[in-house]
C-alpha cells in the first residue's frame, strides 16, 4: 500500500543504514515460468527454443534479463517493501546481466544500502540508494543493479506530531 | 535465434547508424495484464488494488515499472531484434520511470542509436548503444533507458569470406 499518514509500517526511511546488507530470500524459476515470460516479453529464439539456445552464447535455454530483474523485484517486495512506507522508485542504474540464468537455478538476493538522504522538495520523504545483487546456487553473481527508493520518513513535522521520545 | 554463421539476417551491426531514430510499434496493456504482472513480480498494493492506488502518488492503478521495461523489450524484439543478428545485451543504464503507465495507455517506442563500435575482443561482433523511449497516447514520455546491444558483423574476416563487393 502506498504510505499514508494513517497506516503504520514496520520500516521507514530512518530504518535504512548506509553499509547495511540484507539477504532477502531466494527464487527458483521453473522452465515453464522462464518460457512464459519469454513468450510474453522477450520472444527471442534463444529464450524459447532449446536448439536455438544451444547454438547461442548462452549454451542452453536461459531466462530473459528482464525476467531476472522482475524476479529480483519480487524478492524485494516480499523481503521488505510490503512492510515499508515505500513510495516507489524513480528509476534504476547500471543493470548488468553478468551471467545467464537457467531454469532451475536458485537465485538469492542481497541488498546493500549505499546512500541515504532526505528529499529536498519533500520533507516527509527520504531517498535510499541501494545495490541489488543476485547470486546463483554456485555463488556466481548473475545480476547487479542500483537505484533509489523513496520512503516516507518516520518523524516529519509536516504530517506527524513529534512523539515524547523526540 | 542466436546469430550463427549459417543463418542470414536482415540486420547486422553495420545496419545501425549513429543518430538514427526508429519508431518501433505500440502496445496497450490491459488491466488484466497489468494485474497479472504485478501479482507475479511486483505485488505492492498500489499495483494491485484500486483503493490503495487511489491513495498513492500514482493516483490510480498503474503498471509496475518492470512491466513497462518488459513491454519495451517486446516492442524491440518484434520491431527489429528477431530480424537482427543479435547476441544479447550486457546490461542497461539510466532507466527512468518518468510517468505512471495506466492500463489502457497506448505506449509507442522510439529507439535512437547513440554509439556504435566494434568489440575489441571479438572482431566478428559490434556494439551499439541506443536510447529507448516510450511515449503514451498524450505524447508524454513514460520511460527512458539506455544500453548496449551486441550484434554480429556482416563482413568479418574470421567467419566470412569477403564478397566480390569488397
Amino acid at each position: 500500500m502506498a504510505a499514508t499518514a494513517d497506516r503504520q509500517y514496520r520500516y521507514y526511511w530512518e530504518d535504512f543504514h548506509i553499509g547495511e546488507t540484507r539477504v532477502l530470500g531466494s527464487v527458483t524459476p521453473t522452465r515453464e515460468e522462464t518460457l512464459d515470460f519469454a513468450r510474453q516479453f522477450d520472444p527471442q529464439p534463444f529464450h524459447l527454443d532449446d536448439e536455438a539456445a544451444a547454438g547461442s552464447m548462452f549454451g542452453r535455454l536461459s531466462a530473459s534479463g528482464w525476467h531476472t530483474c522482475a524476479m529480483a523485484m519480487r524478492l524485494m517486495v516480499d523481503g521488505f517493501l510490503n512492510e515499508t512506507a515505500s513510495l516507489g522508485s524513480p528509476g534504476m542504474d547500471n543493470i548488468k546481466w553478468l551471467k545467464p540464468v537457467y531454469p532451475g537455478d536458485t537465485l538469492t538476493l542481497k541488498l546493500t544500502v549505499v546512500e541515504s538522504r532526505p528529499m529536498k522538495s519533500r520533507p516527509d520523504v527520504g531517498l535510499v540508494r541501494s545495490v541489488t545483487a543476485l547470486f546463483n546456487q554456485d555463488g556466481d553473481q548473475v545480476l547487479h543493479m542500483e537505484g533509489f527508493g523513496m520512503y516516507r520518513r518516520r518523524v516529519h513535522g509536516q504530517y506527524a506530531a513529534p512523539t515524547s521520545a523526540d
